[in-house]
C-alpha cells in the first residue's frame, strides 16, 4: 500500500520501519526533519511536508498527545486539508476521547475516514513489529488497514465502529498498567521494609500468579532502580492518566485509583526530572516507608 | 509422615486429603468435628481433640484468624501445651506477622520447632494440590516438611529463617490481589459506562499484557456478576486488607491502595451480607459509574 | 462611577443591584434577556450587547465558567473588542488560574487593564452585599475599583499585582469548603452509624472547636438533609474542584483531598440530577455506611 | 468531693492542679512517681498505688492509651479489683470505643459506676481549666462528676447513657482537627506554590470564612513550621486515627479521609523523630510540591 507516515519519534520510527520492510511504500514525515533519515536510507520517501504525506492510500499519525495532532490535522496545512475524499487516516497516537471524537466527526464532513488505531507496547515492541494494535471505526476501512496493521503488530483487536471506543481501550489499558506499577511499588516496599529481597519476592510473583510480562518488566525496573533511559517517560504516564481522569468525568466514572496514580506524577515531577521513566514512581512509595537509598 | 490437621474449613478438607492421598498418616481435627467424616472415609484418623492431634511428627493448623490460631495454640488445651519437644507445629493460616512472630517466640521457648507455611489459591486448588507454597523458619525445620508440602501444591518458595518473613509475603500477596480486583473493577466501569462489551474487553486484556490467570479469573467474575457462592468471602478480603494495613503500619509503610480496599470491603459488607465474593467490592466501582444492573 | 455588568445569574444580579443602590450608573447585560428587568425596574440601563456594557469605567463579568468567559471576551463582539483603552476589566467569576493569565496577557496586549476580583459567599450574601471580595491586579487599577468593590461586599482583600493570585485564592478557598463538607459528611456518618443525634453532634462542634459560620452553615444542611434549592450546585462543585486540580497539575501540587471530593461529586452527579446543592456529597458517605434513608 | 487522680502527663497535671484549686480533696498517682510532686506542693496526696488512688467518691484515669487504661484498671492491682461498690470511674483519656464499651461492663459487673469524659483541648487549656468535656453514662453519676467537671473546663456536654458514645464522639473531633490540618496543608502548599504568602493568606481565610480558632492554631504552626515543642505529638495523632479507623471499621463505615491522614502520620513517623507535633504532616504535602526547605 502507499502510506504517508508523520511523526517519528521512540514508537513511530520502529513503526514505518516495518511498514517498509513488509514492502510498503512508505513516504515518512517528522517535524523535526533529521528523524526521517535512518529511513530514508531504508527506502522511505521523504515527505517535504504533511500535505506531502497525504498523497497515499492511508496517512498515519503516530504523534505526542492531543495538541500535536490538532496542530497535524486542523492546522491551514494540516491533514484536513489536504487529503482527498475517501482515503482513510488511522491515529495511532494515545489521545483522548474527547479529540477521537472530533476527529471522527470533521473526516467525515469532509468526506475522509478515519480509524483509531492506538498501540500497546514499548519501543523495543515497536521496533520488533510485537506490537498489540486496537483498532475501531467503519468495518470497510479497518478491513482496508488490516495489512498495515499486519506489519505493524503482532495482533489487532476490533473494537466497533466507533472510533474512539479504540482510545477508550488504550486509555484504560495505560490506566492499568500504571495502576499495577503502583500495586507493585506498595508491595515491594512493604516486603523490603520488612526485610525481604525484591528480587526474590518478584521471582515469586511472576511464577506464580503474577505471571505476565508487565510483572517482570515492571517488577524489574523497580528492584533494579533502573529508570533511565525511560522506556516510556514519566510526563506520557502523567498525559495518559490525564487522559483517563478526563474520560471518567466526561463519562461520570470515578477512578480512584488514577487519582492516586495521577498525584505519584505530579509529585515526582515536581522534582524537576522530566527524563525519568514512568516506573520512577516507585521511589515515593519507597521514601513514604522511610527506605533510603 | 504422621501428621496432624486441625482445620477442615474450604481450604483445609481439601489440603488433609492430599495428604492422605500422598500416604501420609493424617490425624485430622475441627472444632466442629462433622466435616471430619468425609476425610474419614478415605481414611483419616479422627482426633478427639487438639491434643490428640499433637501426636505426629508434625501439626498442620489451616484457621481462619488470629483469634483461632491463638485459641488453638494457646488454650490450656492446646498445641503449646501438647506438642513434643522438636516437633514442627507449620501454621498454614493467613494470620499476621504480629502473630507469626508471637508463634515463633513462644514455641522455641517450649523446644518445640515453627514453621509458617501460608498458601496461595482458592479452594479448588487446595483440592487438587495446586496450592504454591511459601515457608518460611529454619532450614531443618522446613526440609523436614517437605514432603508435606510436595503433597499440597505444585510449587514450594522459601522466603529464610525467620517464620513471619512468609507471612509477609503470603499478606502482601493477597493486598496485590484485592488490589488487582479493584484496578479491573474501575476500568471495567469505564469501558462498560463508554458502551463497550466488558467480556470483550477482558478478553483483549488477558490475550495481551495482562495474560495472567488472576486477570481471568475474577475478570470474569466481575463481567458475570457472579459472585455467589463465594471461592474467598468478603469477610475475609477484610481480614487480609486489616493484615496488610497492621504489618504497614508496624513497619512504618504507607500502602494508600490497601486503604482504598479496605474502604471497598467495608462499604460492601455494611450492607449486610457477609457471604459474597470479595470480588463483589467491584459492583462498587459500577455503581459510582450509574452503571445499573 | 460608570459600570458594565455581563452575567445576571444568582450572584451577577444580586451584585448588580448593590452597585446601583450604591448610586453608581449600571448597564446590565445578559446572554437570556428577561434577567434583566428587574434590575432595569431599579434603574439600571438595559445594554443591548456585550459592546454596549463596554462603554463606562469598568466591565465587570460575573459568568459561570471559563467557557463562558471567553466566549464573552474574545468573542468578535466581545470585550476585547470593544473595550477602550484604559478601561478596566473586572473578572469576579471563578475562573481558572491559567484563563486569568490569558485575560492578563489578552487586555495588556491591548492597552486594556484588567482585576481578577472572585468573590466569596452564597447567593444571600451576594443579595445582602456581604460578599468578600478577593483583588489582584496592577494597584491603581485594584483602587479605581473600590468603591465598587465597597458596593458589592463587606471586605476586599488585595492579593499582589498578578491577577491570578486572586483566582488562586478563590479556588484554594472553595478547595477549603469542599473538603470540610467532605470531613462533616464522614464525621456525622460515623457518629449517626453509632447512635449519636447529628444535630446534637453539630451543635457541639459549632460550640466549641468548629465554631466558623461554615460548619453550621454545611453540617445543618447535611444532618437535615436539605439539598434543594441549591445554594450552589454540585456541577458548580465538580467544576471548582477541577479548577483546583488544574491548578495543582499546572504547578505540580498533588491534592489528594481535591481528589476524593471529586470523586464525590462525579459519583453524585453520574444519578443524573444537576439541580442539587454540593453538600448532597454527604450522602455517600452515608450510604457507603449502609444508612439507608 | 475526694477524688484520686490517676496519670499526670501534661494534660493530667493540670487537669488535678484545676481541681485543687477548685478546693476539692486530690490524691494523686502516677506510675513515675516524680511527676506527683509540683501537685504535692500545691496540697494533693501522693497516693502510694492505684488502689490508694481509688478511695475516694471518683476515681479519674487521664491515661496515654488503650494498653495504659486496660492495665491500670484490669492489672491485678488494678481500678477494678480496688473500687467500692457504687464509686465512679471516670475515664478522661482518649481511648477506643470497644475499650469503652469493655470498661462499662466490667464495672457493672463489679457494682462500680462508670462514666466516659474524653476531654477537646491543648495542654494549655488543661492547665487554664478551658477545656471542653464530653460526658456519657448513667445520668445520676454524670451529675454526680458535674463540681469536677465544672472545675476542669469551661463547658460539659452530655451524650446519653452509653459512656463509648463519648468516646466517639471525641474520636471523631480528633479525627475532623487531624482532617483539618490536611486541608490546611493541601491549600497552603498549592498558594505557596503559586507564589503567595502563607500568612497573608492564612490572615485571609482566619478573617471570613474560616474564622475558627483551629485554622488560626494550626495555620499558624504550619506557616510558621514550628513543630517542637509538640502540643500533641505526632505519634498521638496515628494512635487517634486509628481509633477513628477502628470504630469505622467495627461499624462499618469508611472513612477515607481518615485513612488518608494515618498514611501522612505513617510516612511522617517512619523518618524517626517522634516527639514532633502531628500538625508536622503539613510538611508532606509542601514536599510533594517540590516546595523544599
Amino acid at each position: 500500500m502507499k502510506v504517508g507516515f508523520i511523526g517519528l519519534g521512540n514508537m513511530g520510527s520502529g513503526m514505518a520501519g516495518n511498514l517498509l520492510e513488509a514492502g510498503h511504500e512508505v513516504a515518512v514525515y517528522n517535524r523535526t526533519p533529521d528523524k526521517a533519515k535512518p529511513l530514508v536510507e531504508k527506502g522511505a520517501r521523504k515527505a517535504a511536508s504533511v500535505a506531502d504525506a497525504c498523497k497515499g492510500d492511508v496517512v498515519i499519525t503516530m504523534l505526542t498527545d492531543d495538541a500535536a495532532v490538532e496542530n497535524v490535522v486542523f492546522g491551514d496545512a494540516g491533514i484536513g486539508n489536504n487529503l482527498a475524499k475517501g482515503v482513510i487516516h488511522v491515529s495511532s497516537s494515545t489521545i483522548s476521547v474527547a479529540l477521537a471524537d472530533k476527529l471522527t466527526a470533521e473526516h467525515a464532513k469532509r468526506g475522509q475516514r478515519f480509524v483509531s488505531a492506538p498501540v500497546f507496547g514499548r519501543p523495543e515492541a515497536a521496533a520488533s513489529a510485537k506490537l498489540f494494535i486496537v483498532a475501531a471505526g467503519e468495518e470497510a476501512a479497518v478491513k482496508a488497514c488490516m495489512p498495515l496493521f499486519e506489519a505493524l503488530g503482532q495482533k489487532t483487536f476490533r473494537f466497533g465502529d466507533k472510533p474512539s471506543s479504540a482510545n477508550l481501550v488504550k486509555i484504560s489499558g495505560n490506566f492499568m498498567i500504571a495502576s499495577t506499577i503502583e500495586i507493585l511499588s506498595e508491595a515491594m516496599a512493604l516486603v523490603a521494609k520488612g526485610g525481604l529481597d525484591q528480587h526474590q519476592y518478584l521471582d515469586f510473583l511472576t511464577s506464580t500468579l503474577f505471571a505476565a510480562p508487565i510483572y517482570k518488566t515492571y517488577g524489574t525496573l523497580i528492584a533494579d532502580k533502573k529508570f533511565k533511559p525511560a522506556g516510556f517517560a514519566a510526563p506520557l504516564g502523567l498525559k495518559d492518566t490525564r487522559l483517563a481522569l478526563a474520560a471518567g468525568e466526561a463519562l461520570r466514572v470515578p477512578l480512584p485509583l488514577a487519582n492516586l496514580v495521577r498525584d505519584r506524577f505530579l509529585r515526582l515531577l515536581a522534582r524537576g526530572d522530566e527524563t525519568i521513566d514512568w516506573s520512577a514512581i516507585s521511589i515515593l512509595a519507597a521514601e513514604d516507608a522511610g527506605l533510603g537509598e
